[in-house]
């Protein structure tokens, strides 16, 4: 779905971003970017949980560990997934020719790729799209890299907000990119969804960085589902610059609380953004799972709705009717009791008492579903865990494009 | 997809048939069915392992766990499921009427339903079913009861085999029905897909007779993904009924072997038809996982490929580009070393040392995929354990039709 996004200048003080078309896409469209800070910043990160790491995620795994980082290199259109010795190769010289130009050192570059697995990254195009990226550096040039990260996107994905932190003004801005292959991965956490960078002019000690993002992931980018597939190149860096001249910001600080909750804002709105422009979405569907025994089956009872082909073409479809929810329930493998279980779309109870509510109830429940965005509670009444998925439906434009694109 | 499947008369000795249409289906087609053996039969039978779990499974399941079964009444048109106290009520009131008109026990009677979940079951109509399907139960009346347990079926699936056992020539008899909700469930085996019955004349001792199923059911009902969903009603039921007059087959029987692998072979023609005729389906996909740790790991890779929307869609479009493979088994779970991993399409290596292989084996294997069924053989080369899925693809006619019909 079409999501219009002004593109308003967005500055980060202490960054600057380019992107330019280097021609590995065929269409000619942007598909290097790069993303710098003035001097090295603290980094958090996270990163796929797929089996299959992509090059670049193996190169910068270990970088981002480091918890400094001063440049983030980044292509689509290839996501040098799959591609072997040669591939990790690859992904080591993008690095290390940024590193040249920044006259840093190559462990401070971050790489990352998107677009197809299993095909080599055309190795020239790359680095002379780096040389070029690098003279175009300038403190707004988001939207530059931006473009230069984007895939299947229909529009660009950012959020900006603004605090203050130790009385100091400051930004945090984020950019994302989603469309397919997109799902969150249970059990090992924190992980990412796909390509997300989050930068702040504060200065943040590490530990609170990594905290921020680990308050911030899981029920933002890892409550995503478009079409369950976790992707072999997901990566999600949240850089602290530190030129807003703030003391170092701390767990224990008074506006630790005030930025987490920045951050969380930043990357819930990139990941409704994610949803909503799903391949081929045409409703962002929240699913909220009340009262499980542990987190552990609330997640597994979202998943199981989150994930369904009954479930995802009945939210296409604008149908009210909650037997798909029930049944995929009841496969998820989370506890509960088909007689107590309750279940609201939007604020009108659909499912009570083992039944589903019919004549008005279904009427005013219609109006809710057709509606783009819409919220699904599902009260297990077993515990009091809870999880959160942000679903998108699943279309006939889902089908037609994943059929005839490779991905 | 379409399958011409002639209607050959089939006789299953001992065993008597009959299929009415009761107004459940707003179509008017044939909804409901009895199959009645003339004596109690041995009876070997499995269920869906869903939570939720229609009446006719709460009320069949202690009586099939007896290991004898006289009749099976079965509606088609509404699941009965999610229907609370006064579903089980209904269900029990089917065996009942069918025992009164049979004159036998109604613990011999074994009920099922499929069809739309969370709806009341119209009483009035599936009694009067029942009644007038009695009247009308005949020796040659097996495609009768088929179209009566049928829904959204393309076409009817059955399947036999003739065998001797102990000298005498016997009869196995299989109907069933797919269509949709229809995905194996790991870890609680046996289990059942959908409403699938198996007669046989041939006399069978219990023990054997249920280890005739359990042997049967890994590799072809349970093999079944069509989207992932598993239902609420899933049952599958082998009558012996044992009018062939052999002496009752053992698991020591020299004739064992031969007679389970017949009930299989029974099975998997039924398994496949299931898959041809998925919702939607234009491609088969026999996935074949070699190699793995231990058995747990071969279906979770299985199951990754044979539900990822992806990879669904990848077949759907015929495009043999394995790059959506390898990320669905980089999700699964499943060990094993990318570098090593081996993936064929029919006879053609399509992936090896850690990389796809292109030109003239990309043409050969284009060829393949082009085919209504290919199988894809993946090696993982971790151990020596394997699994099998039979996957259907994932098409815009399925989304077409889950958008606009209730399951």
């Amino acid at each position: 779905m079409k999501l219009d996004v002004p593109a308003t200048p967005i500055v980060v003080p202490g960054f600057r971003f380019a992107g330019v078309a280097a021609g590995i896409k065929e269409s000619g469209r942007p598909d290097v970017a790069l993303l710098v800070a003035d001097r090295p910043a603290t980094a958090a990160a996270a990163f796929t949980t797929n089996r299959v790491q992509a090059a670049p995620v193996q190169v910068g795994l270990p970088r981002a560990a480091s918890g400094r980082l001063q440049a983030i290199v980044v292509n689509s259109g290839n996501a040098n997934a799959f591609t072997g010795a040669a591939g990790v190769a690859v992904a080591e010289e993008m690095c290390r020719a940024t590193a040249r130009l920044l006259r840093i050192d190559p462990t401070l570059v971050l790489p990352s790729s998107t677009g197809r697995i299993g095909v080599a990254l055309p190795r020239p195009k790359v680095l002379a799209g780096i040389k070029e990226a690098f003279r175009l550096l300038r403190p707004d040039g988001f939207h530059d890299a931006l473009a230069g990260i984007m895939t299947t996107d229909a529009f660009p994905k950012f959020a900006v907000e603004h605090l203050t932190v130790d009385g100091h003004p400051v930004t945090i801005a984020g950019m994302t990119k989603g469309a397919g292959m997109i799902a969150p991965r249970l059990r090992l956490v924190p992980h990412a969804t796909n390509l997300t960078y989050v930068l702040t002019d504060a200065a943040v000690a590490l530990p609170a960085l990594r905290q921020a993002l680990a308050l911030a992931l899981p029920e933002t980018l890892n409550a995503v589902v478009v079409d369950g597939d976790t992707s072999t190149n997901d990566t999600a860096v949240l850089l602290a610059g530190g030129a807003a001249g703030n003391r170092p910001l701390r767990r224990s600080s008074p506006d630790f609380g005030a930025f987490s909750a920045a951050v969380k804002r930043v990357l819930a709105s990139l990941a409704r953004m994610i949803v909503l422009d799903g391949e081929g979405a045409t409703h962002a569907v929240t699913i909220r799972v009340e009262g499980a025994r542990n987190r552990r089956e609330a997640e597994r009872a979202a998943d199981a709705i989150a994930r369904s082909p009954l479930c995802k073409t009945a939210f296409f479809g604008g149908d009210p009717y909650m037997g798909r929810v029930v049944c995929a329930l009841g496969n998820s493998g989370a506890q509960f009791d088909p007689e107590r279980l309750e279940i609201d779309v939007g604020d009108v109870p659909l499912v009570r008492g083992g039944r589903e509510l019919v004549g008005k109830v279904e009427k005013r429940a219609s109006a809710v579903v057709a509606q783009t965005e819409f919220c699904l509670t599902i009260r297990l009444q077993e515990g009091s865990a809870s999880a959160l998925r942000l679903a998108s439906d699943l279309t006939v434009d889902y089908v037609r494009f994943n059929s005839d694109y490779r991905t």
